[in-house]
């Protein structure tokens, strides 16, 4: 299925913390470029997610915020 | 400020693109790795987002979402 | 590509409104029940949205708010 | 209180799983058409949601992404 | 009717900036404390926003995020 | 470090509930207007959050609706 976020940023699962409601999965796109993601367990579940799988970060472009120093 | 959201991407803006409503922003994080951003014109023009300038991408993890082929 | 949002609801694209910056589209889940979706207008050119075309609403539990009266 | 968010579909509580911090509720819109949402522990004791009771799924149309196969 | 999202914040429309696509609606909540809201130009419409009525500014609490200097 | 969202109401910590896998935090933004956000336990430890602490509440404008009675 193809989805209308502009973002679907592609990489492998680095890291998986299942916890009672949520689950956290850190994405290495690169060596040195990662992203988080927290889904609810059971979509964790269904999605059959684990280390070193590819899978994709999708993000709407208007939930990226911009920060300046 | 330090901010909540989890991912805080830094990368260079490499094209913007300012509507009359939003303004576009695409940042490279790494050669090959982009995000695009969809700012208020209002705070476009706040923050001075330009092509070359060094920014953050900042996401919240729960509005990162997987997506597996 | 499975998605980790938990509401995939499959519908027909009923009513298109392109604009400058965003398109507006209104997908018939069922008859009298419609979800109105607002993407960016390089998102909708990009899947080729039209009105008849079927489509899934897509959208994360975490972003359906509940209300009572 | 009338509020902006573009969607309010109008259901029945099918089915509600209370966790320790989240509750998760399956909206039945119509037989065959579900919506299942996420919300805060005391949003939902607040409400007071139970099975059976008439609520609103609401939903924002800038939440609603487009899937096509 | 009442609704799940853990902040609704009373106050009087200070100022409304309608746009081609969306209307910006700045809230005193009281004196010195104001919120901006963007909604999209048909909500603004159907709600009646303006200038100087009483309005809810209605925050899920997922979505206020922490910065700390 | 500057950010995008168009909200950046200042406050202090007035309560805060730690939980397995979130964090609920009440900030006064001036004596009666309260706002309470919902991060993640490791954004909470991260940045350090305790009573009394001066804190921005972050929110994007297009994540505030407008409710009306």
């Amino acid at each position: 299925m193809k989805i209308s976020a502009r973002n679907s940023l592609k990489g492998k699962v680095k890291e998986v913390t299942p916890g009672a409601v949520n689950a956290e999965i850190v994405i290495e796109i690169v060596p040195g470029v990662e992203v988080t993601s927290i889904i609810t367990k059971s979509s964790f579940e269904k999605l059959g997610v684990e280390v070193g799988k590819e899978v994709y970060a999708v993000v709407k472009a208007t939930d990226v915020l911009i920060g300046i120093e």
